[in-house]
């Protein structure tokens, strides 16, 4: 233990001094593939080794085989920031080891989630009747959604399944074009096959087209199918739209379909005072998924999946073997194992309680009101330029472009170009049938210099 | 960040501190259910706070909410270490924020996971064949596995799914009554019902009777049932016994049943001289899983699932969203999320490789191998007894005994009693329908000593 506090300390400086300047790394790796791999030894070495060995090759081969989303040029997918809070809680995590299975097994996990949940909720303005749990991933959050679903909808699915069965003939979960994936692979993983998800065209501003939802829905109950849930998406992965979640929910409620907002990267956004609109009508949704590690400045892997039917969920999962068999389960204390497929957990919740304390509502706010901020400025240069123009609104901190005139081929050529600086690296989607460029901004050490600099490289280039 | 400097030396020498000395604090956490939640405010606070408000109710709520894991003590479920590499090394992966769905987001956490698994394989003696993935817990890798197993037994599941099929008429999953809880939820998730699971009896050791299952599946058969899958379990929960996984393999080679093996627990003691066997016949599995958070001295989480169908498990899961759309991967490089449900995925292979480094082969041997030896020792003290009895073998570092005379209640109260005394925590099972005392060594502080005051504890309460 000498030896850990020795090296513990100079973990802390190095990572300090990583923190501080993230900017002297290239923030797209230049690793070429398979040098890590090819660089390690085949095998396990025989005799411990001493940790200065260790670090040197964590610092000689790792670090350049790393894509930095610590850098404040990393405008890619969706940015990200591993806040000091938030890094610092992860150490006190790992080192506490908790594995909150059961109450007993962490009270301080299971507990300070309720409290860390609930507060979050208040944040997003969500009603008090959703319950919170922490996942690792808005993956895993929506399959335990569409899992409830299914549990809701088809009668004694857990324990007949759905082999060898007439009924239901056809199953359908409806979404917009321009929902997540993990959307797909749920309704897979789930044994509803991907012909189950209908995908509802948008609207020229990439939202989904209720009255579209509407016939879809009239149909396939006409046809037999049974529709079991529709996902709204408050912020879509490839351009940020925001789906009218208030007429979804209204045909949901009507149609009784179980109801998934996917806010997973935009949800957060609810608390900045003037876009409290984008969650209206979700506090008639069923499910509603938010990821603090995308856009709340916690490090990665916190989802949170709210959910109104909790008890749908338990049902469908909880599974109390004899040896997880405890007094204060009769008592009535949440174990987590209950809420979903992971028995184990990992104390996540500590991360997110430092981060709100540390930020503060208002901290929260600013800071996301300024990636804001940014994004509408880069939107306002992209709107004057005579060579590039907007492809899609800029609800959040993500800005749709695209070259004016331009082949895919040029607009993949000036991106490699332009990530080839390493100054900056952005990512691309395809909107209309359209090669696109994306900048997001989400990293708090992103000012307004790195997002000109964006500018210049993409103009220059 | 000359803040995150001050606080990161701060929370070091915290953790020193702490991993020198978790025995001044009760194994078992004295917290009554509520108080945590009770004793923190309803809502965020409106405006940040300072680090050392944060940090002082870290130290005056959250810690005494807190079953220390960490203590040498824990004789509860399977007893965990977070050693000292594994610890700096999680601290590393928090602050480098790597999200690892893609190579290019992260061609260190990409390649070095296929350097450590490698590695891992050859330690396990497991054939070249088998690729691995890391996953957050077994539940997940079970999950994958039997996916896998429904994508190879059952002609366009992907896309058709289980609902509205005549075939299959009832699908079955075979494994010992002893096997773990994520088996059941597994099946039940991917939507094969839990009358698919077909718990074969064990025989007076525990292990799963393959006269049993060869019948089952040919009752099966005849009923025109699909047998998808057979689990063999290398240490199952309640007493560690290890299912005859030669001949259950000849079974499934035979019969062309997916095999996957869980070796979560006890998977690691193959690397020991003496203990090859545990594995003998995996080789022929379809799927493995094994997990370094369990008895490898990695914090929790990292389970490993390996798989000779990889090539199945990409077929079921892979799905590349334009946003998703790389270069390399035309050139053929590994992107993560083509192996599973979650997009997502931390940096967890640092860990695994730090861990290795440091103890080196003969240093994790010589680990594992102790803590049989001190399992062993207690499962003496207990033959010898006149109070108490062992009820299973003793093949790892669990023993399980009961008082040679007493009822439940009487089990229960010394149990309590025991565990109240703050200085030890071992928990339950039932075996053959008898209550039964677990006593689980994991933890790499636990000395002879610790093993010795838990029986003086038992024999004097």
């Amino acid at each position: 233990m000498k030896d850990f506090r020795q090296h513990a300390h100079r973990i802390a400086d190095w990572i300090a001094d990583y923190l501080e300047g993230p900017e002297r790394f290239p923030v797209l790796s230049r690793v070429q593939p398979g040098a890590l791999r090819q660089a390690l030894p085949a095998n396990a070495p025989e005799h411990g080794e001493h940790f200065d060995a260790i670090f040197a090759d964590f610092e000689r081969l790792i670090v350049p085989a790393l894509t930095h989303w610590n850098h404040p040029g990393f405008f890619a997918y969706f940015a990200i920031t591993a806040s000091a809070p938030g890094v610092l809680a992860e150490f006190l995590s790992a080192a506490l080891n908790q594995q909150a299975m059961l109450w007993r097994t962490s009270p301080a996990a299971t507990e300070l989630e309720e409290v860390t949940l609930a507060w979050l909720r208040q944040l997003l303005g969500l009603p008090d009747g959703f319950e919170g749990v922490i996942y690792d991933t808005a993956s895993i959050s929506t399959l335990h959604a569409l899992a409830a679903a299914r549990e809701a909808a088809i009668p004694d699915v857990r324990a007949k399944g759905l082999t060898g069965r007439f009924e239901p003939a056809g199953v359908r979960v409806y979404c917009s074009e321009h929902a997540h994936s993990s959307v797909d692979k749920a309704v897979i993983l789930l044994g509803l096959g991907h012909d189950a998800v209908v995908r509802i065209p948008a609207d020229p501003d990439f939202r989904m087209r209720t009255d579209l939802l509407r016939s879809a829905i009239a149909a396939d109950r006409a046809a037999g199918r049974l529709p079991l849930a529709v996902i709204a998406t408050v912020g879509t992965t490839s351009s940020t739209s925001v789906d009218p979640v208030e007429a979804i929910a209204a045909i949901c409620t009507a149609e009784k379909i179980w109801l998934h907002v996917d806010a997973a990267y935009a949800g957060v956004a609810a608390m900045v005072p003037g876009y409290e609109w984008i969650l209206r009508g979700a506090e008639a949704a069923d499910s509603l998924v938010v990821n603090p590690h995308k856009w709340l400045f916690t490090p990665f892997d916190l989802s949170v999946l709210y959910c109104r039917r909790m008890d749908v969920l338990r049902q469908a999962f909880s599974l109390t073997p004899e040896y997880l068999k405890t007094a204060e389960a009769d008592a009535g204390v949440r174990n987590l194992m209950d809420t979903g497929i992971q028995l184990g957990r990992r104390f996540r919740a500590l991360k997110l309680w430092m981060v709100l304390r540390h930020f503060g509502a208002e901290g929260l706010r600013g800071a996301i009101a300024e990636h804001i901020r940014l994004a509408r400025l880069f939107a306002g240069w992209v709107d004057a330029s005579d060579r590039f123009e907007r492809a899609a609104p800029v609800p959040f901190s993500v800005v749709c472009f695209r070259l004016k005139n331009g082949s895919d081929d040029e607009h993949a050529r000036l991106l490699d170009a332009v990530n080839a600086s390493g100054e900056v690296f952005l990512s691309h989607t395809r909107l209309d049938g359209r090669y696109v460029f994306r900048l997001a901004i989400g990293n708090l050490a992103t000012r307004e210099s790195h997002v000109q600099r964006a500018w210049e490289l993409l103009t220059s280039s």
